[in-house]
């Protein structure tokens, strides 16, 4: 297949058609962005997840709305600082002017949208008075540009670094584009959409086609994630297929194939990057579990979620113990002994027993900001034909000093 | 009914018939008792939960064995260091040694034993060699006492603080003891008989009528504690019932209501004891659920594992928004609209809101020893009639800083 997958600058504006405008709102309390529009010149079929917490935030709950009800939609408008989330009627009605006053805003900037549509989201604090007033007076002076890296940095939060990547595809007759920014580092966890991530492409997809690949993408990517095993209430991820490169993805085609290997590499670097980015981590941690048995997804999550095994790879301490001792409280059947543990390259754990490693070696090994731990299934009575891949990160003191105090 | 629970000393000394032998056998580096062994003058039946994980150490599948088959018991030998699990062939047979050679000792202690039957404990780093040497060597010249206090420190590990207790049970006719010690500040979590707890009564009762008992009361105690959501390969609760006091526990009898009572009130103590002294805790948080739906034992724990609730407990940080957010990722339905949140006594939520409470009063609320949380669900279509309780700790930086570098 001549499919080519390239990496280009240029995030969610490096697909034709999408535009992005950024300001300082005042939302949040530091001086600089928290405020994003994402714009398509031309409408957007849209696929999408939503958080799975019964809790959700105004924002999601009007874009379930939105997504379904609206056949094409024009982008989003985010703002960083405030969830608008579980504080009442006012939060109801701040998301709806939110949206109508960034709509106006874009049909005067575009004017020949006509009539745009937009999703919303927020992100920050729960529970606090939305400052709407501070919204639109941002919203009314806002230009469009095209810095999709800058729009990555508008939707910051406890975010040590913008995650925003892009690529070009290229298939024997067609070339087009896909982007994305997201933003996390605390409340991540998986079983939902984890986090914000905005994700632009320039073919065009009917949204029956857009839709599942969205869901199995975003199921091996962004929900194979977790900092902390919490789970946001304002978690989205969308995905907005303009069509402004002329290339048509049928089902089945050759570009819609690439498209969804494009949209796997987007995501899962946007993945990793949060994973890395969590709240004060200094090492990303990929657990690989080679032949799982069913249940495998449990199990990497139960090893991604232990706070013994995240210290301990703080810690650069190579206690496969609490590898093999979280993997087997998840709730999986299994045999232990037929298990082999890899710990930043070296084989730790086989048979049942430590190997003879040297822990002073390996300890160095896990001196790295990329630390693989890989289990491998030797039963064949259970073993999965698949591998599965999951990242977090280390725990840390920092971790407790970003959460320990947030709100007061 | 005349029942009357007073708390004694003692600890598991307080029932008659039983005493104790403590030695520093070196197993672990620090120079303090090491090596605990737990004696009844005549033989106990015995019940007993294990560590659901899948992995388990040699002790635990032994004693599995040993308590289903030998009627009669007369204790434990325990040691604190080294976990005995995952350290191949030379484990399994040095768990059996180190038995053998407990009850060669307590033959000679109390000849009248004629056959002493035993079973172990361990607790420590796993996968590490077993110094059986050691504990043949610390065991050559132990001798019984009756400072049960002693006990639970001789069982220590990260333990700040021993754990001990003991009631008086006194119903209209009869008089008898129960007493217990426990270990435990990390990996801790429910779905076992958390940790070590060794609990001593010298009421009589048949296995059979001890069993449920105790299968019920660790259900409620000792399961609904959590420190790090991390479960051992070594936990056990074990309850030595040596008849010694004369009383015969039949079923459904005032004693055996009475037992059960103070049974429950002993694990409680003990449970709660060791949330409290979670690795760097500095407050016990008690989480209560009023009226929750069915499932409200995993939202309890969802909220008690939650890293970002934990680190806000630490912070003195009135965050509602975690808790309620932690609530409705558990997987259990309800509407959050209709569950009031009370932190430290003030009500922080209700109707999906925020009230009008003052930040600043309520971290000053936060700031003690024992923080309760309660969630009371008013949703009369899914409310069940009881109330759940669970035990955590905050979440510190000395958490990180004892567990980073454990083995190396």
């Amino acid at each position: 297949m001549a499919v080519n997958i390239a990496a280009v600058p240029g995030a969610v504006c490096a697909p034709r058609g999408f535009s992005v405008g950024t300001a300082m709102a005042g939302i949040r309390q530091a001086p600089r962005d928290d405020l994003l529009l994402l714009v398509s010149e031309t409408p957007c079929t849209v696929g999408a997840t939503f958080t799975t917490n019964l809790l959700s935030a105004w924002c999601v709950q009007h874009n379930r709305a939105r997504v379904n009800g609206t056949p094409h939609l024009h982008g989003i408008v985010v703002n960083a600082g405030n969830a608008n989330c579980s504080n009442g009627e006012q939060g109801r009605e701040a998301d709806r002017r939110f949206v109508a006053v960034a709509e106006t805003r874009l049909a005067t900037l575009i004017p020949a949208l006509k009539v745009p549509r937009l999703l919303s989201a927020s992100t920050g604090v729960i529970g606090r008075h939305f400052p709407i007033e501070k919204a639109e007076a941002a919203l009314a002076h806002l230009a469009l540009h095209r810095d999709g890296e800058r729009a990555a940095r508008a939707i910051m939060t406890t975010d040590t670094r913008p995650k925003a990547t892009a690529r070009r595809i290229t298939t024997s007759q067609q070339e087009f584009f896909i982007g994305g920014i997201a933003k996390g580092a605390g409340m991540i966890a998986p079983n939902m959409a984890t986090m914000l991530g905005f994700i632009t492409t320039d073919i065009a997809l009917d949204a029956a086609v857009l839709q599942p690949i969205v869901s199995r993408v975003v199921a091996r990517t962004f929900n194979r994630i977790t900092v902390d095993g919490d789970t946001s209430t304002n978690d989205m991820v969308v995905v907005f297929a303009n069509g402004s490169s002329g290339v048509l993805g049928k089902a089945g085609s050759e570009e819609i194939e690439a498209f969804e290997l494009a949209l796997n590499e987007v995501c899962t670097e946007l993945a990793k990057a949060i994973a890395r980015d969590g709240e004060g981590a200094t090492k990303l941690v990929t657990i690989t579990l080679r032949h799982p048995p069913a249940g495998g997804e449990q199990i990497a999550m139960t090893i991604a979620n232990s706070p013994l095994v995240k210290t301990a790879c703080h810690g650069n301490d190579p206690n496969w113990g609490r590898i093999v001792a979280a993997a087997g409280r998840a709730g999986v059947s299994f045999d232990p002994r037929r298990v082999v543990v890899t710990l930043a390259g070296h084989e730790v754990f086989r048979d049942g027993e430590p190997t003879s490693f040297d822990p002073g070696v390996v300890s160095a090994a896990m001196r790295v900001e990329e630390l693989p731990i890989t289990l491998d299934f030797l039963d064949e009575k259970v073993a999965g034909r698949e591998s599965i891949t999951v990242w977090t990160c280390d725990f840390t003191e920092e971790y407790i000093r970003v959460n320990a105090d947030y709100t007061t």
